[in-house]
């Protein structure tokens, strides 16, 4: 996906904040599904969440305010109780931060639980390790 | 409630983000309840929420990364289905910011409720008009 | 301007937190310069920012996770030292809020200047009352 | 330091969201610096940041809406061009989040420098590997 780096994500220095890029991640992941014919509101909607268990990020270069980001997201790891996406964060040829997401499927009242088959299967032919 | 200006608010002005002060004034709300002996989660647990209709600041001078601020919240306006507080946020004797927030109560489903008696009475003596 | 509410944007009531309309007006802002030749990055490179000096929301319906939103900004007012937005955030057919934001012109160390002549002369046309 | 989750920091799950770690971590070095008579602020008027070149985060349990938290930070390597913390989140004995961030120091311009050595030497003796 493409974002604007918007105003209120930059900081004092001047570059967009180091935890914007988190957000940036989830972003991507959402339409990352879309894109795929997936939706994550369904998911939810369903009593699903893909809590976050553990992140990382590399910032190899800045951004700034109004730079034209692309967000790639690849699904790297695909188990019952376990989701793993990687990131590439760019701004045209440039690298400006890479990074990891692990997720547990959890029911609504925060318990882990097996992501329901239909999902594991829709997104089996999309996992790129 | 006293805070910081924490660097993750500040812009690439060099001050804090102009959305921050709505996120202090919310913190001010909980804070002035827990204060008075009330606790916002409970009013939430008990399926009421407040949600907020308006808002609206005024910047009077800009505030800036690790600053210490008073933010002072006071009631204004209750009403079964209406609740409205000001703000004052101050660095030692200087007026920074002034605002306002008129708020709903909402049930779960988003469904406009009249405020239950019980917290209309305990919040009733600390209206200031 | 239109946008997907973020994930992250959302609170525990399931809706969009009231904060992020404020940085929505403010990314519809930036579009709205951009759509008529205009560059707010070229504005700041030139040393004048247009500092928030009040805002104000009013909240009409909730927005949820996902949901695409149309953010129209209109220049509702032009002096050399006072800007004026108005704001219409609208999904589908339905309004979600509207708003207002005033804005000053400050140089690099925030003292209040004129608007540069070339600045007011190009979005003169631009104003809407 | 202790913190209080607000409001606008939950998401629809209910639980503070993934990226306000991020601020949170970032909160608990300026206190750290400050428990140990430093000023980041000083720091950077000095015309050096420290800039985060990678972070990670494992959360272990959510935490959610006026959860009292406490983040330990602990400044883990300490070379000219290189800075590293470790942090725990915690409520009362429950282990929240643990975390590691990585920093460069930059000057005004961005551009990798040492760190000088008045702060080399002041940070020197709180090194715990």
């Amino acid at each position: 996906m493409n974002l604007r780096v918007r105003f209120a994500e930059t900081d004092q220095m001047g570059v967009a904040h180091h935890s914007a890029y988190i957000i940036w991640f989830e972003a991507a992941r959402v339409e990352w599904l879309r894109a795929r014919g997936l939706d994550y509101r369904r998911l939810e909607a369903g009593g699903v969440s893909l809590a976050v268990s553990a992140i990382s990020v590399q910032y190899h270069r800045s951004s700034r305010f109004d730079d034209e980001l692309h967000v790639a997201a690849t699904l790297t790891e695909l188990r019952s109780r376990r989701v793993r996406y990687r990131y590439l964060i760019s701004r045209d040829d440039e690298e400006i931060a890479t990074g990891d997401s692990l997720h547990t499927p959890i029911d609504a009242s925060g318990r882990v639980i097996r992501l329901p088959s239909v999902w594991l299967g829709a997104l089996q032919k999309h996992v790129m390790t």
